[in-house]
């Protein structure tokens, strides 16, 4: 599970998986959490038509059973149709409880005070909504929504804030995307899904690699060596293009307040999550 | 500023501000964080007509010039009309940009498919579709969303999860509420805002000291002496009631889970937020 930097592995880190273990242990992960520390049953995934909340629901539905599963598909006008057929495939494939809820009057009833408003903000207006719908849909079925974010995007930065990152649980959050295809293979998730090119599909034609300026296999194994603590000399040294290394370290360096929680001014000894953290006894 | 427990103050701890230095420092904490630290000038505040949202609305101003604080009105079909004109009160005296977006269309959009959804989590889709236009305006105006909410209001849990608590930078969120009236009533804030009964005007005639059950004069109180580390009967003991204690007790139990970032199934040791937090250089 941890990347091996050695003589053996010339290039980036060893980012190989075990699948089966990652699969138990992430199947164990969601039971704890959701039944035996909160009490829950019931899951709410967003099914995009890409590979992360695919996984996701496999995850979930063996963990909880299929029917304790609430996938919600979330088309705004504009989305792509194969997106809706591909997660089609998955919710015949698990025989999970599925929704089809589209935002488009939601987003619009917003959006008509901001006509001008371009691609990057209609994206953001949108994936915010999708968050709205399901922890409203959590509310409903008395469960939880569970994350499907992955450690590429959540290092790069690659998602909306206060959207794609904010459900309670994540059991895909510590998986570079590479490990993520692995896993899906693994658990069965159809193959057109895995092997399609990943993208948001907030705009036409969008492609995670091609907004990103890089591909997830380059991405990844230099997210790895950086984690390591190789500074962008070292990397290069290792065989990494780099133009490639100095995307990676921008988008990393500019979004760690992503990975935070907001700031607040402190006036006390006892400021919420600055000073004062849970105590075990209230 | 810190809570002086002693002789001299026998029931609670001493909450007393000095409104002036407060004033001074939550001014140059914006300053700071906004201009020095992120390059922004513009910040973009839900104005509810609640003091919080007033204060925080005197204190940008003072901070970034009036003409730089772009307070937005979100009402929703339900909403009270007094809602609308004590904010337009603070509108009147600040001088700022402000705009009226009513939300009811979105909200609709969505509840469309849900007629039956209660009270509560109607309240939430509204909070929620608050926060997305707050961050919407900001990305039009290149700006940042402030916060607004409490130190109460934060203990308790009182507030919609990735709604209220969102924004970037919070200027009052170490303060408790009944400091926040002091606040107010030193920054010039309408004395009707300061003296209404706090509401989230969620639902009709609704307060938050009807929904909490205890009085936030009480809540403060007892907040103050458990986070200086006093037990339910010692509290007691300094005369509160023992059901406010189990009130307030109960609530910041509950709900520690409202301010920690989401769990995410660790799986290496660079997990994001678990073992690998900002590093420096990078």
């Amino acid at each position: 599970m941890l990347p091996l930097i050695d003589a053996t592995t010339p290039r980036g880190a060893d980012l190989t998986i075990d699948p089966d273990l990652t699969a138990s242990w992430l199947v164990a992960f969601l039971r704890d959490e959701m039944i035996e520390r909160r009490g829950l049953r019931d899951a709410v995934i967003g099914l995009s038509g890409g590979v992360d909340s695919a996984v996701t629901a496999y995850l979930c539905a063996r963990a909880l059973g299929p029917e304790r599963v609430h996938v919600v598909r979330m088309p705004y006008r504009s989305s792509s149709p194969e997106s809706l057929s591909d997660a089609q495939a998955v919710i015949d494939d698990l025989g999970c409880d599925a929704r089809t809820l589209e935002i488009t009057e939601a987003v619009d009833g917003y959006l008509r005070f901001e006509p001008d408003a371009g691609a990057r903000r209609r994206g953001n207006v949108m994936a915010r909504m999708r968050m709205l719908v399901l922890f409203d849909q959590s509310g409903r079925f008395g469960g939880l929504p569970i994350g499907t974010g992955n450690k590429t995007e959540r290092m790069l930065g690659y998602y909306t804030w206060h959207a794609d990152d904010t459900p309670p649980l994540n059991p895909i959050g510590d998986l570079f995307k590479t490990q993520v295809w692995a896993l899906a293979r693994h658990l069965g998730v159809p193959a057109r899904i895995v092997d399609k090119a990943p993208s948001a599909d907030l705009e036409l034609n969008q492609t995670d690699e091609g907004d990103l300026g890089i591909t997830y296999a380059e991405a990844d194994g230099i997210l790895a060596l950086m984690l390591a603590g190789f500074r962008e000399p070292q990397i290069e040294a290792r065989g990494f293009a780099a133009a490639d290394v100095a995307i990676v370290h921008k988008k990393v360096s500019s979004t760690h307040w992503k990975r935070h929680l907001p700031t607040t001014a402190m006036l006390s000894n006892t400021s919420i999550n600055d000073f004062y953290l849970r105590p075990v006894d209230f």
